[in-house]
């Protein structure tokens, strides 16, 4: 009554030379694919990687990795980075997928690096590996922080769930968030929320339209509104951060003989980070008087802090007019705990997230060069 | 290697007795069930009665059924309805299906007789019948039409079809059709007409709304327009039709935070007979400067035809000043081949449809009584 018995095998994770070159390292990264969901063998890399450096704390919590030193520094700046990317690209002869591949001439900087992930952002998660590995007595203590589920919910982030299961991980004086912005500095970012407007009408047969009342002719005045609406422009902290108030959806109707009796837009609102979350709602219903306004989602805004001593040090560092950030990223939640924090990554933005995602070698160098030297200073 | 054969059994239809109360012979009707498509079987009962009477010549086309007499009298009329009904009610306990019920004091004119067809509307096909039965000599030679699909796609209309097969069956001074309208007579109907306007957009990320244009906004124009439309009310030949344009449906949008590049309205033109197709669709393209209408459904109004010496009889004999008919019907039809037509038949239109649908014996009774006076006159 034997049986073979099959030994589960369990994945090696690939090992990863954090002591490459940056670009390279991304490539690496590149090829071991983490759409959200499926971070395990990317964190058990990067922890394999970090836990072979004497000089770091490691912390794992899930699919999410911290690293510290400890060494007693005044000051402690944490760099982050999520290990997750959006899905694949559907569309066939896609470059921004994996594995990774290049182009351009091999040894210097005018190659490119295409795959999903080059910009968004394992540019930036190569660099934190690099520095972690290279830089053994940094000037300030330094927390790496890699993170899974930044793509998706918000109520599956990485980052909230580290905040809440070890928050004194992540304190710190300062935070750089490695997403790409081509190598500027870009500070704070707008918040977002969105919000229904759902007017109730009255059902009628459309050859007596008189006896009903119309649901979708009550959305007139609203999308009048945010038709003449002018996004304002709003400096903040020497920042100037750009609003706008758009309808992102609209429904309404059931049959072709019917008045409606319902309808409904949905409008999202980015809003400057000298608004608070209940101030931009209350700017909202402002705006739509008479109507109810039914809130959906809410993300505040982060400020730049630029002001703060250690954030003014990096700018410094990296030497480039600091510019606002329009789109809502992560620096909020370190914001909201009362870090002040800037995105500062390798790559463009816009490529983010499309079907033939790639950064420079060079924007991969340049962006660890000017964070080698902050630390190092 | 005998086997059993099962013999087909070929459905008897119902035999239908003409000379009974009308109201009683409506109940009759409504127990055969005929939701359209599955007109067959009342058809042939309709059939098999008619055929009974040799006063009468009687065609069948399809599930549509022609009965002339053939007197030779200088004027002829139709009198005409349609078999099929809208589908039962889905709700349990609802009255207004099949087989019928009675309410009421049994003897009397009291009596409100509930099913599926009871307004719309087999108590006007039942008045057909009796009056078909009984006037072997009527004053105006007349064309009973009975037909099947006016419930659903205009393309399925058995009328319309009767019109392609043998319009000379059709051929007529005047029509009355027995659709509901509480007894009285309307005249003519409004015409109908339904275009979309979908402005073209531009997409971007929200998060950088001013890269992209978006079409909902684009929307805000038509809205108003619809929301400020003051409905016209328009005498045509002594009655004063009332006009309607509304939105029925409204969409667009893909994505949270995607600004989007299409939406789309779509509107109904409910205009009254003192106006073409073409100026229809003319006033609508004059509402809505620098955006394109695309037609969807076209369907033209109908003239009353009131200043006819034959319609002007039949309102005499009625005796009850004639109303404008909002709904479009099949008098449509018969008025673009230049058959003026009105509509005048037992029950409450309001109720056509409606999971309680019901009559009273009296509105039944009522109508037959109008009928016949008018053609025996």
């Amino acid at each position: 009554m034997t049986t073979a018995r099959t030994v589960p095998q369990v994945p090696t994770p690939p090992a990863l030379d954090l002591t490459a070159d940056p670009a390279e390292l991304t490539a690496a990264l590149i090829d071991v694919e983490s759409v959200s969901g499926n971070e395990g063998p990317l964190a058990d890399a990067v922890e394999a990687a970090l836990r072979s450096y004497p000089n770091l704390r490691v912390h794992r919590d899930g699919d999410a990795i911290v690293a510290r030193t400890e060494l007693g520094r005044s000051e402690r700046v944490v760099l982050a980075g999520h290990l997750d990317t959006v899905p694949l690209p559907s569309v066939e002869g896609s470059r921004g997928t994996v594995p990774s591949s290049w182009s351009g001439t091999d040894a210097d900087d005018d190659r490119v690096l295409w795959g999903r992930g080059a910009t968004d952002m394992k540019g930036g998660v190569a660099v934190q590996l690099a520095l972690a590995a290279s830089l053994t007595e940094p000037n300030r203590d330094v927390t790496y922080v890699f993170y899974d589920h930044e793509e998706v919910d918000s109520a599956k982030s990485g980052l909230a769930r580290l905040y809440r299961n070890a928050p004194e991980m992540l304190e710190a004086d300062f935070a750089v968030l490695l997403e790409p912005t081509n190598g500027t500095v870009e500070g704070g970012c707008n918040g977002t929320l969105r919000f229904t407007i759902d007017p109730a009408g009255l059902a009628a047969h459309s050859g007596r339209a008189w006896r009903g009342e119309n649901a979708i002719h009550k959305l007139a005045d609203v999308l009048s509104v945010l038709a003449e609406y002018e996004p304002r422009e709003i400096e903040v902290e020497g920042l100037v951060y750009r609003e706008g108030l758009n309808a992102i959806r609209i429904q309404g109707g059931v049959a072709g003989n019917v008045i409606p009796d319902a309808a409904r837009v949905e409008i999202n609102y980015r809003f400057a980070p000298d608004k608070s979350l209940d101030q931009a709602q209350e700017h909202c219903r402002e705006l739509f008087p008479g109507h109810e306004l039914t809130f959906v989602d809410l993300s505040p805004a982060a400020r730049p802090g630029l002001d703060r001593p250690s954030a003014a040090a990096f700018v410094d560092a990296v030497g480039q007019e600091p510019q606002p950030k329009y789109g809502w990223t992560d620096v909020a939640r370190f914001s909201e705990k009362g870090v002040p924090a800037v995105n500062f990554g390798p790559g463009d933005a816009l490529l983010a997230h499309t079907d033939d995602e790639h950064v420079t070698a060079a924007a991969i160098r340049d962006c660890h060069r000017a964070l080698e030297n902050w630390l190092t200073a």
